[in-house]
């Protein structure tokens, strides 16, 4: 690969913690680029086809975080960063720490506090992407912290996935990540929930999910409208279904009387109740917002 | 317009009962194709305008009933449906009833064996559009009940919408319309859930919509797969994301650490824990589907 002048680092040298299935395809998309990369695993995993496509394999943390300027964690979750990361934050002195480890935004926040205190260069990753995705020209990761770092490394980030810098809070990428994955999750609930319902009328699961895809996909054309909504802040603007025309009492009873349990449903219901409770059945679905943000408080 | 024959129904006289905003617009779209339309609401309400436009307004449902051969109702719910053709019962024997008013699929079957009763052809219709959609070759209508009823209009029912036939169980297009609009639901709460804890790192709802629609409109393409595991049965095929890896604990905890309501994330963790609980952690996500099926037993 040719190495443009003034990019010295998209060939950074880089460890990489952790080999479960997202932290092996991370390392081996970067061999796939050329990358010198070092790789540790608390058992040893997939580490030996690593090691046959050209990984160097430590068998210790420090090994790893002493071998690279980079190193990446993908960990099982905070307390094994924690666990792992507490013991060597001497080593870690001077390098950049990639933590990709799912976490909350507070833990994230937690960890940036405790490299700062240890004079490390940290970045938080969230990956919106399965390890099929990674490399694949698919799938986006975020990223918030040190921004020089980022900037950095964008060229090694950018051969896993889009990347995207969501600021110096080191909160924010992951606050991103798991706000995309909240609709994700409901969506796909509510598919599950209504293949219930028609599997009671003997329509099949693909059958269903074969009309319910086009149809999701195109309402997801609101969304702009809904935010548009949201953004003006006035609930009661001309063109909106009101919240007394979507109480959603026809669908939580069908469910019931069609033996589906309405929960994930009826939930949604509540939520639209309470607006309804507080006076505000004639303005629009998109009111439910601010009940939301308002941590429940209609 | 040319009138093929074989096709003499095209041109069925029309009656609509009820002028709210679907009704009004599924009588000026008969109306716009030259149709004879007869309508009635409990109010003047949009009568003024359809008399303009052509249609014959009538003072009483006896009278709508009796215009034509074919009686549309679009009233407000299913009790306003029995109050406003009970009375009317014996003028409508030999008509067909297209009650197209929004109902639960039993209150559905309930209107299909009173027409029985009363020697009226019944057909119920679901309709998977806003007003504005009437007309403009988007959205669908589901129908279910008489099929030769069906047969006979479905040239007059495209004129609204794309039709589509469920079966002669009269409850079944409520079904299929309901569960579709399950998913519907679901996904614009996860989507307002989502925007509000963007909102508390400062991120505008229209600035989250621009990257929440393309995603979710991609993940729609995951349905299919889903929908493949639901109908094998067997939750433990490989290269499913697991409930422990979907256990939604970072969700659930980040919402309520930002001061966003879980309530509706954590409606969907309550499905998934509960099977976790019942000893199937790894098996795939889809395994909601069986619990919720099963009514809410794991």
């Amino acid at each position: 690969m040719n190495q443009p002048a003034g990019k010295p680092h998209q060939l950074t040298e880089v460890s990489v913690l952790g080999l479960g299935a997202m932290g092996s395809v991370l390392a081996s998309t970067l061999l796939d680029a050329g990358r010198s990369v070092t790789v540790w695993n608390r058992t040893p995993g997939r580490a030996p086809e690593l090691a046959a496509r050209g990984a160097r394999v430590v068998d210790s943390v420090r090994a790893a975080v002493t071998a690279s300027p980079v190193v990446v964690a993908c960990l099982l979750d905070h307390s094994s960063v924690q666990a792992t990361l507490g013991p060597v934050a001497d080593a870690l002195r001077g390098r950049t720490l990639v933590n990709v480890t799912t976490t909350t935004p507070n833990e994230s926040r937690a960890l940036a506090s405790w490299a700062a205190d240890h004079g490390i260069d940290h970045l938080d990753g969230a990956i919106m992407a399965v390890p099929a995705m990674i490399g694949s020209g698919t799938g986006q990761i975020f990223y918030s912290g040190s921004r020089a770092a980022y900037d950095r490394l964008q060229p090694t980030f950018d051969l896993w996935a889009a990347s995207e810098f969501h600021g110096a809070d080191a909160g924010r990428a992951a606050l991103v990540d798991l706000a995309m994955l909240s609709g994700m999750y409901q969506m796909f609930t509510g598919f599950f929930h209504g293949a219930a319902m028609v599997a009671a009328m003997g329509m099949s699961a693909p059958e269903f999910a074969a009309r319910q895809a086009p149809f999701l996909a195109a309402m997801t054309q609101e969304l702009a409208a809904y935010a548009k909504v949201i953004e003006g802040g006035d609930y009661t603007v001309p063109g909106q279904q009101s919240l007394h025309f979507s109480d959603l009492s026809h669908l939580v009873q069908a469910s019931a009387e069609e033996g589906v349990d309405p929960a994930p449903i009826a939930a949604v219901q509540t939520l639209i109740s309470r607006e309804i409770a507080a006076g505000r059945g004639e303005e629009g679905l998109a009111r439910v917002y601010e009940g939301l943000r308002a941590g429940g408080a209609a």
